[in-house]
């Protein structure tokens, strides 16, 4: 099969022909159909994860993977309904399944986790093996593409598990406002989600470039405001003239930036929710009193788990999600990797085999 | 001001003109402008309560409430910004301010509550003197009518706040199906809010007439089913056609027929959350061990409070909600009284001053 | 090894020496130490279940089990840190792993699940092979008997799991009352777990029968009211000399009686909360208006979940759980089942190899 | 009455004789017994809170009140029971009762709220005017102190809110660990509270100085550890020596300087849970990426409401709280100011009448 594959760090992927994994007894081998590409994935190249682990090369980058079912080891239980063909998605953070984590399906936090994309097998890759828990059937029936389907197990879901942690938290409702800060890969989708699982709330987008407003405005957002150059009081005044109010009670930030959460939070009303799953920056830095007196709540969210992604999958077969890729051929993997590090790329790249 | 007053049970009202009530320092002196005639107001004439609470007449029937703000009192603080020629609607349920029911704002449960339409006071007459705290201000810029809000301090809360129940109870999302049993004053109101708080979630209404079917296809529900005349097992069938499942995995129940009780629980998932607030029907009668091994969740489900009420507004001034009222003359009040009790009214019936 | 089978419905099991099971990859071959006898394993003798699910016999009764970790499969991950040798207790409801109740780790209400002790394997024997992650380990240093551990993977989990669906509904603290109704094999636990999870909460007893009583009175019940022959007036005029109340506000039900039901409903107080685990009558009956007015809210809750059992298993190691077993031989199993069948077994019988 | 009054910033108190307040139709004419003396009391004096809101003087400090009903007004409705000569304690955060945060009883964070102590009224004067639903009966029969109950209010509350929002997202249970940082007037109280609803969570301390350890350990804590000069891998290391895991699950935390919440932080496992109550700092200053990838949540916690009260009344009449107070007398109002300026009181200062 074709793979590019990490033979080192800080060095183009080598395109090549390797043998097929094999698979036990409770694994499914996926022939992959479409792989996005990630922004992680040209950290990992770069060599960003080094401190937090060493990596046997080579590695098969790319973990948003949709694809087919090739073959069905001989202990996946027939009760699961899985057949050669069927299209799937494949949950990427997989777990040791006995931490409490894992028990409740949170195996994306396993402290004993493994990833495709990160190791041996990925979506940079014609083939990989997958644990036939970590699959999600796709029915065939919606037409979904491969190339749509593939970002929705990273990009299209961080935001999703995001919003819901607020919806869960109580936070969502007619007479709320949300904020979404950044709409980069990830806020494109959030502002589609806050509307869909806002139950009545005002969507409120934030980013500082012109064309990123305008990708809100057309997702969804009710309103859009732009950050570049304005102070809170600026941003407090715009949104007062929006909404009515100068305060938004929920927020879904996909950026990440210190900045950012600083207005985020100099923006939250008395009681209000933040969820943070973007980390373009790398500091909190808050004063303390008035999280405590207004009785904030931050919320850490990090990628997905299985019934995330089933619910956007479902989302996705409802044509309720909008799609915005660039499809490339695998021949130029390495040419694209490049242009996501210069930040090149409008839309979310994705490998077509 | 003009009023029409129970001086006993089992006879018309009487028109009567009868003297402005007075206010206290907390209170607001309340211009009604449109109430709704609810199925109780017949109840409360023909005597069903009697058996749960001695009345002192006259009493002022009349707790679906519209209005304008005709006086404040002194102690009113001026911080909620109140001011005389308002529009607000009334909060019903008023409780004594001190139980762990009301210090989380469920004053409709309070052991010792008060209730206007209940007592001297009602919206069956022109002006109703009411805590300042049961208040809530709509906007005129919506141009919201005093018979469209009236209803939705009752009719059109109690479904929310049981389908909200649903939602916080984590039942409700993109996968799953949320049938809506009945489909009258409180079910047309229900099959909205279930696809505004769905998430996604697929809504199916189930009703005995052809009409009340139509009026849930209008009013956006997904599919829906007829029950009359058909076994579980028939309506599994045309659930499983409809869905491409036979189970559903939420209820909101607007009638309360024990046989529609029934039917709902034995369409339920595991795992499946019911909620209740229709009360046609009184009695539950359900086998224990499907409850118990298949991990069910039965909610009971009452009225409304100031917040579910606030945000019921909040979705009336987007436009979110369609109406279907029929407005009558404070002259016609007996006369719509007779057809209500004979079930002969489409729409909710509301006296316009 | 020794196994205790089925051959057929209403016979003595058959005591043989059959072959040690086989393990695959995932799994783990546990040499069982001691096995509980419960109710379940006599109904499935007599043929209560046949209507749910035909068995291909022979069948090897036994789902409370605690063991030793025999021999441990190719591809158990060795970040799990099992070793031959461990102390283990078997999470008995085993699911196919890709539902949502799986995902969300609650494999015992999987619609494909399978049981140990409901198939060819089972505590009835010397040896069962078990999939890990249904596995806890046990830390040797706190000298738990495997008669006490087995017992608490079904008698003492299930009332574990319903007290928490009370706890994280809000329904406990320091000024609530919490009934414990009925004080079985399941009840016995729920007393103690009632003090240790109900955060100051008072708890009361309710159960037939002197013995039962005084068993709830040691285990640290508050209070204990015997229900024989009382009316509900009865029993909520001794519950207010007891508490200075006559309501509860919360019930974990470990009966499951028709009228026992009823008496619970009808002492709960608004917004109260019940919990029905015992399964020893099969009907819900109750009014509709209460329980809606009221805003009751009735959990069904089955069994427990590895998180759970997890939780229960580190309540013993700190020694914050009373056993009340009885050890048997494994040749007097067929003895004890007829015990068992009469009602004649206080405490836990549990099959010691 | 006597009375204890600011007539401006950075002077001492006047001790005086004025009238007594008169009372609105809602409200209750309180005789303060006891009169806690808090750290925020002496803030005002020294002007800390002069840029948040101007006063207007004379000002009576004391917001941590118990007392005896003296008189009450007529509109206060008899269902709440309550009579001339009743011990109560006042709930100290009174909010406009029309927000959505007062609407659920968080009267405390009204952004229009005003509060006895920071105004004409409060505990340093005997009398004090009380709108009805800010007091709670306590039951005489159980002979609690007045100054024993006066810093429940506060002192012995805000901990107590806290640790109810680590137990209501599912942070505590049998086999985790709950940290309390800082052991001074709040954190004596919060080391009680984690035995009485961490449901079995093992308690372990933290803390700079040795005295405090040492009342953390009498208090009920299972282990404590000295912070005073310490890594946070001695600390670790410590940790994992008293409890088997070198990781924390959820953090109560009392002091609230920047270096103590890095220290949580950066102790807290997977998916923990940290609650910020003290404000001895003013930074929260922590590093993006383990928040987000690890899932933590961070819950700012203030004060505590009516509800929280009456639960932390119930455990002191249950004898479940420890008290540590020292009574002082009217005429050492001023004297005793000084001393906690300069930090030199052991346990809550409390003014008796």
């Amino acid at each position: 099969m074709r793979a590019a594959r990490m033979h080192g760090y800080h060095r183009p992927l080598v395109l090549e022909d390797v043998r097929e994994p094999e698979i036990g007894a409770e694994e499914v081998l996926l022939h992959v159909r479409a792989a996005g590409m990630c922004r992680t994935d040209v950290q990992l190249i770069d060599g960003y994860f080094r401190s937090y682990a060493e990596m046997t090369f080579p590695v098969t980058p790319g973990h948003e993977i949709a694809g087919e079912v090739h073959k069905i080891g001989s202990s996946v239980p027939r009760t699961i309904g899985l057949e050669e063909g069927d299209q799937v998605v494949l949950v990427g953070g997989w777990g040791d399944g006995t931490c409490r984590h894992c028990q409740q399906g949170d195996t994306q936090i396993c402290a004993h986790g493994r990833w495709p994309g990160f190791g041996p097998y990925g979506g940079y890759a014609e083939f990989v093996p997958v644990p036939y828990r970590y699959l999600i059937k796709v029915d065939k029936r919606f037409n979904l593409k491969p190339e749509e389907l593939a970002p929705l197990t990273d990009a299209g879901l961080t935001p999703y598990r995001g919003i819901k942690k607020l919806r869960d938290a109580g936070a969502l409702g007619p007479n709320r406002v949300l904020g979404v800060m950044g709409v980069g890969g990830l806020g494109s989708y959030a502002v589609q989600y806050a509307k869909l699982l806002g139950a009545g709330a005002t969507v409120v987008a934030f980013a500082r470039s012109a064309e990123k407003l305008a990708v809100a405005k057309e997702f969804g957002a009710d309103h859009v405001i732009s950050t570049k150059g304005r102070s809170l009081d600026d941003v407090r005044k715009e949104l007062n003239q929006a909404t009515g109010r100068g305060e938004i009670d929920a927020v879904i930030d996909c950026a990440g930036a210190e900045e950012m959460i600083q207005l985020g939070f100099g923006l939250l009303a008395i009681g209000g929710h933040y969820s943070s799953v973007g980390l373009v920056g790398d500091r909190i830095n808050l004063p303390l009193f008035p999280f405590v007196a207004r009785e904030y709540t931050y919320h850490g969210s990090f990628w997905g788990n299985h019934n995330d992604l089933s619910e956007v999958i479902s989302l996705a077969q409802q044509g309720r999600i909008r799609h915005s890729t660039k499809v490339i051929r695998f021949e130029d993997i390495n040419e694209n990797i490049d242009l996501i590090r210069m930040g090149d790329v409008v839309g979310r790249a994705v490998i077509k085999y």
